[in-house]
């Protein structure tokens, strides 16, 4: 039982059949198609040769297919945690060298054991601190910086930065050494892929192909990207002329090794791999829900953090770096039929045959075809429309949106992103520390009671009557006691009040230590405190106290009741008015 | 009129008269002798010469009078703040060194600084972060930590450390070094002070005293212990005999100066002078609250920020440290009678006169009267009870507490104070990310629409009636998306899904994204989204973005309604039924 609430392979594997297999062999086929230039291009991004990419996309996608819970979510390399990867050891070793693999291996590990961790302890919702502005603002900035840092590939230049501030001084220095060659093979490609993405399918249905076909065909562009600038780099024999390539690739499956156990490293590490577990467990859990409810299936989110912790594990121990679930590869597999976490296992099977047979052929590959396909797949993740939208929406949203998109683009991905985290937490506490209370009165004729400011209700004199339409928690604990110490002050006359409680959910200690710092005060100037209305689970919490027992008031049923008792002569006249 | 919103004085000071005058004169008396003894005690727990004190003691009390709003608030160093002072400025400089006096002007600066910025920027909000729980815990935390710092002053010994693992080591190590005399001293101080704190006043009302005079006198005891210290230190010689002694108290009014504007230093101490602000304006808020309910005045909280800000930038500027409202002594001030603030100047005034005149009378008071000073008023301070109370309350408040209160004894101050904020926002940010909601059914013959699992209802097999009880934004906003997602997945003959969301004051930026990735999923499922019962200002705010015109379903005034439009053979069928 416990067994199979970890392992959801257990139950799609029990029903595997031979429909499902052929379905999932051809979305694996073109997974695997789209997934090798990506890998490629995922692992220059993040500051490793090539052939890690390809590693990352073998054995993690057999760890998820085993403890995932979504069927069709393609695991690997992706550009967001990518770019954080290289953010986060760019400033500790020299892109590429033995050091800065050990450590793209070491952030995995942390990745996949913080994953694992929170996925055992239930702790999923730690990614909640991640609210939705801040991840789109994240994502676009992200986008907008990848894609600046893969122009140095286009041009045949040099220039490293963590942010715009660093690099576009770099790429405006170095301009004038622009390669011609590499600056064409860029533009071609870049050019190409643009077409492929947006005119391929439709050009290839005018001919008369099926949408499926068509669409199938059009994801192996960036396949036929590659062989072409091979071939063409190959018999112009351009990389003698200076051009960028990717150079010899090590044929044949990873060793299984550990990465370096440095625990200072480790330490040190541990911020980013904490940024990267949650900004990648966000992305992917939101794809795999997409994918999923369109076949009323289920995703279980602590499957997702123990599939996404076995696959940065399984990178970690296969000459990886962190991985996750990618949203383009995800659509792509879906819609090429996958039924189940085998389509990842075939894909897993096509990367390690391409791993075995294909990487001789790599050798020409341009650094700036690599560097095309990347740039044409982070531009689409920018939506700067987004801010409008959410600025108009709220402006404290899309001044955390604002903030995160800034912070990322000048300071750097993990400043940007504590940034923004830091500023919508701030503004949550605002929002949140001035709960919605209000004054009520007596409709006339009626029992009911309403805000004094928006109908013409009837209020006792002696009686105050308080709603509050929200729970009492320490953000706003304070507020209550200030509120109450202004209304009092305000009304000399006023001998009882009465807190109705319809909308209280939850008193937290904070609160209750509120309400008798309330209930002492309103002693001294002579009003006592009675609560109505209040809520069966808040009561509850309320009798593990000694507040009811001391506080000197009445806990009544309704607002009414509370009124009819307190000030009876008002109450009636005001019922017989209306 | 705003001029009048920020110098409250100026409300106070209009209508000032003989008879108020009279009482404030005789309520800063009292202080004035209560404060003597405290300010040379705080400054020795500080780490600073005695003398700072008595500085903070002046300027201090005047720009309180100006901008405070509260009547009766008593400012001046207390305990807690001292300790943080010691806290922050210990690992970086010599106690008593000139560097130490002037980092410790610098932190009363930033302290002001930021004070007086949070009342203006109206910041004052951002003290909700301490819930009550966590100052609770710090300040039993810190009454034991100085508590058991101060037993080397009456042992006679050296010992120093910022947390227990520190402290207590270092006491049991230099135990066989205890001074005699010095114990001797310390032991009957304490002893004495003791006594005066819980016997005297009722002593003297036996005596036939009226109780406020005894109250007063024994206000005074403190003094006597001092007095008679001084005298026995100066008579027996016994500086001469190893007694540690204040030693050469300068004489006369501080010079006004500017703290020495190191931005390295500066900015190295702003934690700390953010934790000293945030805590002190907590602890005294919260006690001039009290103080003004007992006499229906009001207090603002902006005015407080700003009062308190004053009075820790005329502390930067005389010589002095951070400061903040002093709870014991304000209940003094208070029940002695002050009327307005008249009694803080007329306290600054005493206390001048004592640095003018008293100083060199100080010279052979032992250290170790002033630590049985800091000890009798500090364990008061400890409630240890207090934590099983809020375990009993509510466990997630009471891990907050034992984290705090065990992080300072342990760890230090900050390192506690953060641990606590930390984890009060960890099980805030846990508590909130799963909202109340309910599937309702119908109460058979009524338009009432009830928890399936509460109630005997009708529920309509082709539509699903959600309630939620909680504003949306981003902690629970994801929770939404699984719990419908999981809600859908297990009733395949659904095709409407009703929101009911009487109980939702807010949507946040998150929650519309998830509420707009709900629509697209539910749509590929067959699904359509309906809302009901939204309040005004959510629907208002909903207006702001586009999603009532996409998403497809319609907003109806009740859940009633929603059925009967939606399912009407099986509403009218509940209707008859009941």
């Amino acid at each position: 039982m416990s067994l199979r609430r970890w392992l959801p392979c257990l139950d799609w594997g029990r029903s595997y059949n031979r429909a499902s297999a052929a379905q999932d062999g051809l979305a694996a086929l073109i997974v695997t198609l789209m997934l090798i230039p990506q890998s490629l291009a995922y692992a220059m991004l993040a500051g490793l040769p090539p052939v890690a990419g390809l590693y990352a996309s073998i054995l993690p996608l057999l760890a998820y297919a085993l403890f995932g819970s979504s069927r069709t979510l393609a695991v690997g390399p992706v550009a967001v945690v990518s770019l954080m990867t290289a953010a986060a050891l760019g400033p500790l070793f020299p892109a590429g060298s033995a050091e800065y693999v050990g450590a793209a291996m070491l952030l995995a590990l942390l990745s996949g054991l913080l994953l694992a961790g929170m996925a055992l302890l239930r702790l999923g919702f730690v990614a909640n601190f991640l609210s939705h502005p801040v991840i789109s603002g994240f994502i676009s900035a992200s986008g907008i910086l990848i894609a600046v840092g893969q122009l140095k590939h286009i041009l045949g230049i040099s220039a490293s930065g963590e942010n715009l501030q660093q690099l576009l001084p770099a790429l405006l220095h170095n301009l004038p050494a622009v390669h011609g060659p590499t600056l064409l093979i860029g533009a071609c490609s870049l050019l190409f892929l643009w077409w492929v993405r947006g005119r391929l399918k439709p050009s290839l249905m005018r001919l008369g192909m099926g949408a499926g076909m068509a669409g199938n065909l059009a994801k192996a562009g960036p396949v036929l990207a590659i062989i072409v600038a091979i071939l063409v780099v190959s018999l112009l024999q351009l990389e003698q002329a200076g051009v960028k390539v990717v150079g010899a690739v090590p044929q044949g499956l990873p060793g299984l090794s550990l990465p370096t156990l440095d625990y200072r490293l480790a330490l040190q590490l541990l911020p980013a791999a904490l940024l990267i577990s949650l900004v990648g467990f966000v992305e992917s859990v939101s794809v795999a829900q997409t994918l999923a409810a369109k076949r009323r299936q289920r995703i279980e989110p602590d499957n997702e953090l123990l599939g996404l912790g076995g696959a940065n594990l399984a990178a970690a121990l296969s000459g990886g770096f962190p991985v996750t679930g990618g949203f383009a590869r995800s659509v792509v597999n879906f819609d090429a039929g996958a039924q189940t976490p085998m389509a990842g296992v075939l894909t897993a099977g096509g990367i390690a045959l391409s791993v075995l047979l294909l990487t001789p052929l790599l050798h020409n590959l341009p650094q700036a075809v690599l560097a095309a396909t990347i740039m044409v797949a982070v531009l689409s993740l920018v939506d700067l429309k987004a801010l409008g939208r959410t600025w108009r929406y709220s402006r404290q949203d899309g001044a955390a949106q604002a903030a995160t998109l800034g912070g990322v683009l000048l300071l750097g991905v993990e400043a940007g992103i504590l940034l923004g985290v830091g500023l919508s937490l701030l503004l949550f506490l605002w929002r949140t520390s001035r709960p919605h209370m209000a004054v009520v009165g007596q409709v006339p004729g009626s029992e009911h009671f309403r805000n004094i400011e928006r109908f013409a209700v009837v209020e006792s004199p002696s009686v105050l009557s308080l709603r509050v339409d929200e729970s009492l928690y320490f953000p706003n604990a304070r507020f209550l006691e200030e509120r109450i110490g202004e209304l009092i002050a305000a009304r000399p006359l006023v001998r009882h009040l009465v807190l109705m409680c319809p909308g209280v959910n939850l008193i937290d200690a904070s609160a209750l230590e509120s309400l008798e710092a309330i209930v002492e005060r309103l002693q001294a100037a002579g009003v006592q405190l009675h609560l109505s209305e209040v809520k069966g689970p808040v009561m509850d919490q309320l009798r593990r106290s000694d507040f009811l027992e001391h506080f000197g008031g009445q806990v009544f049923v309704s607002q009414y009741q509370a009124l009819r008792t307190l000030d009876p002569l008002s109450t009636r006249r005001a019922l017989v008015r209306g």
